[in-house]
């Protein structure tokens, strides 16, 4: 749809993504362990709230809208209702008008789209959050959690670690059509690592991976689903990280944008946010992100744009095999060429077309909710050089964001511009 | 916010509200259990948006956008991402965006408000669907998972039955300042069983309740809070019910109208549609509901509106005090006058400002997500004629619904009109 009033993002703020191997995640190894907790959801949604205002020097209660991405905060955290929780953040904040919203992993898209809306419709400041916690318990009952993202009923029995099977379903299925092997994927692993550790708000931060240990399955990199059919087709380090973290920004229109104090960059045009949904449950094609391609589709045409335009992109690397898929969506290559843009050095920090300069949901982490604000205010500190250590040496002046639910049921792209 | 482009419900779909003390509500002692099971949440949503596509004759193609408003399907239906469900409901859905809005029991509201912003940004048609499934847990379980709706951690520990506890404070609080007892409460939850007796898709159709009955506490309406300060301020009678259900509306840009098929009535205005939030976990005073009078505020000046406009209201009776509050906060009459309306016959089907026509949440049902959609689409069924034996004498032209989530921590007022 084509936006008649402007939609530009004129800051954010961010917390580290943290978890396990994290150096400031409290577990029962940590030397605070007992003395100290980690952030709660509610404290993450507050932090980012906060912040946001800050970062674009504004009084909270000029945010004329707001929007609270997260996906299952009922479950890790006992706590729904977010958008009350989002307006507890400060007095200016009471009474206004607050949604959270809820695609799965495409949450925080979700919210970045209903905040376009709110502009085409009015509203001159938003103030979009996502936020996800964790890590409050174990991994096989966070799987579980998760798996309300897929058709539960019929897709909860795949395997404990449901997403991560219906992943290595497509690994297969892309390894069998383009005679590759899962080795193929680990450039990209590697290339996510790599940029995390330039990354200090980073949950993979201090921890390294190189291409030869993404490759091969060993004792630090095991193959873990019980399906035994997929079992061999995903490693740990093929997947993303179970991360607590916020992230929020501030969407303005020209009007917006008069009413703000001192920024820390300049504003970034938002172009255009498309959504395309599947039906849960199935899926056409394993070899084929169609409903990101649907919504590239669009948005490129509302745009006027292609994929050669594009010069950074933020893209749901869930798992490595979805980096490869989605590339290919979004035309950044040709169908079964996704793995050799990560091998060649094109989607590297200073290739041809960076891709998750940060780390993306492999090393910076997924804190589920957060990971779609997080993609866009990565673009936005790409495109005004606030990257520090993992700056490009170029900053860019069209960037995508591409932030995936489900698999490939919800995908919400964002096109970017910094003029 | 001012509408540039008009909006419209064109029509819509309502499955029956069911669950205990329903003639087809499946349990243990019904002739059916073992053959039969009761709806699921998917079958709900693939219903009523099927069923309001038949409604305004188009093919579900021509949908614009989708929203699904839900509390907590992740917990009662182990099923998070509704938006791609529901995109699942027809082959002409693929690719529609949709997105699942949560605000507690003002889900349904907020899901009205996103589709109003979609016309806003250039959206025809718009499909909302609101729906909840409760009836897969027992009372203290699902009362736990509704918990998620208040300031979990602070709140839960107030009684198992968290919310009831809460409202039980409102009346006490009432009750204590303006000198009433609660059997002032008795002719809201009279008016709302006789309303639904005459209502085949409520909850309570066959289940009477008289003034005398609900004003005092018996076998058959107890007071059943385990808090002893509370304890004397509620009885089940008090109370909404735990309900399945769904409903559906489709809302229309002028240009959508035009692609409309064979409707079932004429198109009735959103006027306004107006949300505020309040800070979770914090109650300024429990004698008012200050962010539902915030909304409401905002609606009236948006349309030029007062409360002596409104010839029909749907007001949230999530219990019987809420809808006393609520009349106040919505300007139906003073400060401590909210039991007087129903006593007087005021609110009564055919009264001077009938409110709550169809039996409301207390009888009519309250299946979380499907009512504020439930509410949109009674006002619209009175005002076309459609209401049976419910319909009101003289069909109104001007209409309202206040849908308000947790402790009123989020509401959104929506305004009507016929013309």
């Amino acid at each position: 749809m084509n936006l008649s009033r402007r939609v530009t993002i004129a800051g954010g703020a961010i917390t580290p993504f943290i978890g396990k191997f994290h150096p400031d995640f409290i577990w029962k190894k940590h030397p605070d362990f007992g003395t100290r907790e980690n952030p709660t959801l509610e404290q993450y949604i507050h932090e980012v709230a906060l912040g946001a205002c800050q970062n674009v020097g504004i009084d909270p209660a000029l945010v004329d809208r707001g929007y609270v991405g997260n996906f299952v905060g009922e479950l890790f955290s006992n706590q729904g209702h977010l958008g009350s929780m989002a307006a507890a953040a400060h007095e200016g904040l009471n009474y206004t008008p607050f949604t959270r919203v809820e695609g799965a992993c495409a949450s925080g898209g979700l919210g970045i789209a209903a905040g376009v809306d709110a502009i085409q419709a009015g509203a001159d400041i938003v103030l979009v959050i996502g936020a996800e916690v964790q890590t409050t318990r174990n991994a096989k009952e966070g799987a579980d959690f998760l798996a309300r993202a897929s058709h539960y009923e019929t897709a909860r029995g795949l395997d404990p670690f449901t997403f991560p099977a219906m992943f290595a379903r497509r690994t297969k299925a892309y390894c069998d059509k383009f005679g590759v092997t899962p080795e193929a994927l680990a450039p990209i692993v590697a290339k996510a690592y790599d940029n995390a550790n330039r990354n200090p708000n980073a949950h993979m931060r201090e921890v390294q991976m190189s291409a030869e240990q993404a490759g091969s399955a060993s004792d630090k990199n095991p193959c873990f689903l019980e399906n035994e059919e997929l079992n061999p087709w995903l490693r740990v380090g093929d997947c993303s990280q179970v991360s607590d973290g916020g992230c929020a920004i501030i969407l303005c229109s020209d009007k917006g944008l008069e009413k703000l104090g001192e920024c820390q960059g300049d504003p970034v045009d938002i172009v255009a946010c498309e959504v395309a949904c599947g039906p849960l449950g199935q899926v056409a094609d394993l070899t084929k992100m169609d409903v990101t391609a649907a919504a590239a589709s669009k948005a490129y045409a509302q745009a006027g744009w292609n994929a050669t335009d594009i010069e950074v992109a933020e893209v749901h690397d869930c798992f490595s095999i979805t980096e490869a898929l989605i590339c290919e969506a979004l035309g950044f290559c040709g169908d079964g060429e996704g793995t050799q843009l990560a091998a060649e050095g094109a989607t590297s920090l200073n290739g041809r077309i960076p891709v998750n300069t940060g780390g993306g949901l492999m090393a910076f982490g997924h804190p589920v909710g957060a990971t779609g604000i997080k993609q866009a205010f990565e673009i936005f500190r790409q495109m005004n050089g606030l990257c520090g250590d993992y700056q490009m040496e170029s900053s860019p002046a069209r960037g995508l964001c591409a932030n995936m639910g489900g698999d490939d049921r919800t995908s919400v792209v964002t096109l970017l511009q910094k003029n």
